[in-house]
């Protein structure tokens, strides 16, 4: 998607070799257009899945879940949560998740009654990197008997190799950037 | 607003005298029309008071933050984080914030260069209870000289305080569904 592959080369940095940094448009602050225009390419990609749910982990998934969520025609997010509030008091799918950036790793969890065996469910993130969370959740919908019908990143890392982590669990992976590597300060897209 | 009290009344629930539960709508699951029809209402509310950004917390500030933004004219988001990932090298401003339903002091933060001087600031959150986590936020914006020009709870629980705490410091504040309290498992709305 060249808008987002666009704002990238302008306002993204690298860290290293592994991270693009894009805290002003999509992880810290938001571009509120620029999300709502890749929750209508998502839309775009995934219609004819007929989702009838989204699954996205907090925080930075959630701005672009809801997007794509406006543009499938209201169906519900539901958001896996990285801890267990004491307002969480009922049986939940839990999957355990290593974050990239934060070095960490969460137990990540759906409580019970928000994923079902009738769901046919797309799950976005922000990032593809290792595919880590994307494995997670992929986990817990098959715990909870749910269909993925795809995973949807913003911006994937090609090179940490989550694409075909997930593909191979016969999952439709789509991003709408597809960083091949990051050399010498400069982002390099997949042509 | 009609529409959360009677959503409220409908799928809420209520943990002892201090806790309601609205994670089928909004703080877990998260009804993308509900929360839209809250970002417009929030946007009646402030229009007014000309806010150019808003401000939120992760992770369940976010979807109402981004619905408020929308219905603003697409002004920014940024959302405070609660932990510091590889990525935030920068200066931050940070403040304590304790969570009620987690029992958890986190410190959170918004890096330097996404709150200036010259910013007219809205607060967005889900709840509104002791007013923690939007004193800690009002803190972070004097910090960087920006001027709050609002408070804006989804759900407030008037009994807990935290509306008289902001006002203090010469806060607006605009709640959608005032909770006086909550007795016998019973949510008893403000008349």
């Amino acid at each position: 998607m060249k808008l987002l592959e666009d704002r990238i080369k302008k306002d993204g940095t690298c860290i290293g070799t592994e991270i693009v940094k894009v805290d002003s448009f999509l992880n810290h602050q938001i571009d509120v257009a620029l999300v709502r225009a890749l929750g209508e390419e998502f839309a775009r990609l995934f219609k004819d899945e007929s989702p009838n749910k989204i699954l996205t982990i907090e925080a930075s998934g959630i701005p672009i879940a809801f997007a794509a969520a406006q543009a499938l025609g209201d169906i519900p997010v539901v958001f896996a949560k990285k801890s267990a509030p004491s307002t969480m008091i009922e049986d939940a799918y839990t999957a355990d998740v290593k974050s990239f950036t934060k070095g960490t790793v969460s137990t990540v969890r759906v409580a019970h009654q928000y994923l079902s065996k009738e769901d046919r469910v797309l799950i976005i993130d922000d990032f593809l990197a290792s595919g880590e969370a994307g494995l997670g959740l992929a986990m817990l919908l098959e715990e909870a008997g749910a269909k993925c019908v795809g995973f949807g990143a913003a911006i994937e890392k090609e090179h940490q190799g989550g694409h075909a982590r997930l593909e191979a669990l016969g999952i439709r992976v789509e991003s709408l950037a597809v960083i091949s590597s990051i050399k010498d300060g400069e982002i390099v897209f997949k042509s």
